[in-house]
């Protein structure tokens, strides 16, 4: 009789509500502040991007917030991802720790991003949007929104990172194919990517800087078309709580509780969805599971950035956040985690972090790409090089529980598989990957970089 | 309260036997010839590329074969595959047909393949080979080889028919991440190869010249290597059948029974996994069922080839097997489905062909992407164009049953995703794709493409 490996949840345990760390947080959210006043922002700023549900989901204090039921319903096509046990990793490893990922990679789209895009374009549709503009960097996001736009009915422009548009066409034709349009950005469509180009004609882009042309584009709309994030934002974080609260079931078919809960981090979400509901039986019953957020070492903002007010993107129309952040006009290197290329991270996320509440470290991307090979070695899929980062962090855990002798119960969160990163998995084989950690000069120009914040109120 | 979406088993659910058609099949499989001498072979032939336990099953009559515990272990990391009721699909099409599929798109690699993949590398393992040869079209079979031989520790070759080595580089890259070697085929490694090459360097290759160089490659190895096939045998269909067998326990569980069962025809053996437990039931039970192949206009081996003896390779090294054929030598068109781009089908299946047992209908290249696109547009995956062919036959029978006002059950085999597949999309969404039947004249010239066999004993 062997162990169970899957443990399946029936779609009648769909989640009926997101979560809200904000209900249970001890940290007070610090206010959003407008990009030209520096001031607080009004709701009427942030309704010219997006409709009043996902504002008012952006600010509640509301414990749980019921889902429509029309996004359960498209939530079926894929919910409740399975919980697996990584039985023949452990082997591999010969850990007494057991690994124990959530498969979000089998949602249509290949990553969690399918969550939150379904709900935004609900909301979207019911407020009378027509269509909705974007930004993605190594495609995860595009192509669930493009889904999710399809399915609702509303039309939707990507601004797409250039590097990713280039590294990775496969996602630009899934995003076609769901009907979406497509830009490498920086693009000449918009005043901010003129400006970039005008700079830098070979500019590799970046998220902040595809964020602002997604922006621009929305705010000059008329109200025609909303602007929708695939991270960073609190009602984002909040959607992807289904994916801790079904492993929270899970982990009890299984028998078991997580001693740890590991993601990886570029904007949050993915992180914030697993662990946040583990947070909360911290917070207010007694757990005491570890979170850790696993960045790259090419872009740490968790663990070598400034906790400050920021500009969410680089041409500075986004709303600024305190977050921890590299800095808004910083670029990052053109990593093959190009979904981890982001300046900045949740505030919500970024206060925690900061209060202690979440750990955070930094993996290098040889490393990164060692563990996942492993991964597909002993368990088969072949993961995101975003996920990656989760897995590495998840076996060096494994690792170190094997070295105390003691038993570890770890749970990391699979976000995406990587059948469209393979060219990044061939340099790797090539032997052409090397390491790009952040380089320390970069680190000590960040405070040049940020925004001088005087508010009248305190923050 | 919706219906439901999505029909699960639990891993104690995987099969524990294989199901063998030739027990209740009417129809007595025609002899294996010698491609040499064209008379029966003898066991020690096929023993020079196959494993005993494999040539066993190639020949057996048992109704039920047991799946060694091993093989069911690896199952468990993706079987059971889940049913899905494609709700949303029969709304689009406002047909009172219910449709569902059976996903095997869900296994690491993306595909059905992985079935026998595992059980072939587990066989040869236990006999003692060191490394496997193969051909693959499209790369699902490439994948699902170089997965299981990572898992059980044997090296792999893979000749990858050059025409999907260029369209498909990221299943190269899978399979190299997977540890396996791969080559463009026809190549300089062998004597078939380079005869191919020496006619016409520009070949673009075909599963029958590349089935010729893994043959090859395997029969010089003096026993060291031994060749794998991922389709047309006997021992893989049966490898496929637990596909069919939990298809109907989750038919069960949906309180249905399916009026018609649908898959793609390339080798055969997606749609003789799926089928031929629903076969056994029309056979032993008294049920009903329609059984559709569906094949590519391109290449139309059971609704337009000869049921004949033909050799299974261009080079005539594979053994010579009564099966509907376009002539070994045929090279179809470079379609994008190259899972299916096949002269011959499977012996066993085009017996029940050529008996009436199932249904044979061939679909155009246009019509079948059309289908593809209206199921990624409301199901959000984006099929295998293989499997795509299959949609596209159960669009047809809901629209059918649609046009008559009667219910229908159909089920269908999506035997795997689009993913690495976007290519053949983007030709398709930019308008490049065109129809591409088989012309008359190609079908015109098969018989004389045929070898000429006069058995010593009766056929």
């Amino acid at each position: 009789m062997s162990e169970q490996t899957r443990f399946l949840l029936s779609e009648n345990d769909i989640p009926k509500t997101w979560y809200n760390i904000n209900a249970d947080s001890p940290v007070a959210p610090a206010p959003v502040l407008h990009p030209g006043t520096l001031e607080p922002v009004t709701p009427d700023f942030l309704s010219v991007l997006f409709p009043m549900e996902l504002i008012l989901q952006e600010i509640s204090t509301e414990r749980y917030i019921d889902i429509p039921e029309p996004v359960r319903e498209v939530y079926r096509l894929w919910r409740p991802t399975p919980l697996i046990r990584a039985l023949r990793l452990e082997r591999a490893l010969g850990t007494p720790a057991h690994i124990y990922y959530k498969y979000e990679g089998a949602s249509p789209s290949g990553s969690h991003k399918s969550n939150t895009a379904v709900a935004q374009a609900f909301y979207n549709k019911a407020a009378g949007t027509r269509a909705l503009t974007t930004e993605t960097g190594a495609g995860q996001w595009g192509s669930a929104l493009s889904m999710a736009c399809q399915f609702l009915g509303l039309d939707l422009e990507v601004y797409m990172v250039k590097v990713s548009y280039d590294q990775k066409p496969y996602r630009r034709f899934l995003m076609e194919t769901f009907g979406a349009q497509v830009f490498a950005s920086p693009t000449q469509r918009t005043q901010s990517g003129r400006s970039i180009l005008a700079a830098d004609p070979n500019s590799p882009g970046s998220l902040g800087i595809a964020i602002s042309e997604a922006v621009e584009v929305a705010a000059a709309s008329g109200g025609a078309k909303k602007y929708s994030l695939g991270s960073v934002l609190n009602h984002v974080l909040l959607h992807q709580t289904v994916i801790g609260e079904e492993s929270l079931k899970q982990m009890d078919l299984a028998n078991e509780y997580p001693d740890v809960v590991i993601g990886c981090v570029g904007g949050g979400s993915n992180f914030s969805g697993i662990a946040f509901p583990f947070l909360r039986e911290n917070l207010r019953n007694g757990q005491r599971t570890r979170l850790v957020a696993v960045e790259p070492a090419a872009t740490p903002s968790l663990t070598r950035g400034l906790y400050a007010f920021d500009y969410g993107d680089t041409a500075r129309m986004a709303p600024v956040v305190k977050m921890h952040t590299l800095g808004h006009d910083f670029i990052p290197p053109s990593i093959h985690a190009g979904g981890l290329r982001y300046h900045g991270m949740a505030p919500t996320l970024s206060a925690l972090v900061d209060a202690g509440l979440v750990e955070a470290v930094a993996v290098r991307q040889l490393e990164t790409f060692e563990a996942a090979r492993l991964f597909a070695h002993t368990e088969g899929l072949v993961p995101a090089p975003e996920s990656a980062h989760a897995i590495r962090t998840a076996i060096d855990e494994a690792l170190q529980a094997k070295a105390l002798g003691e038993k570890r119960v770890i749970l990391f969160n699979l976000s995406g598989h990587g059948n469209f990163d393979l060219a990044a998995y061939n340099a790797f084989n090539s032997g052409a990957l090397e390491n790009d950690d952040l380089s320390e000069e970069d680190i000590a120009n960040i405070p040049a970089r940020l925004p001088q914040v005087n508010l009248s109120i305190p923050a």
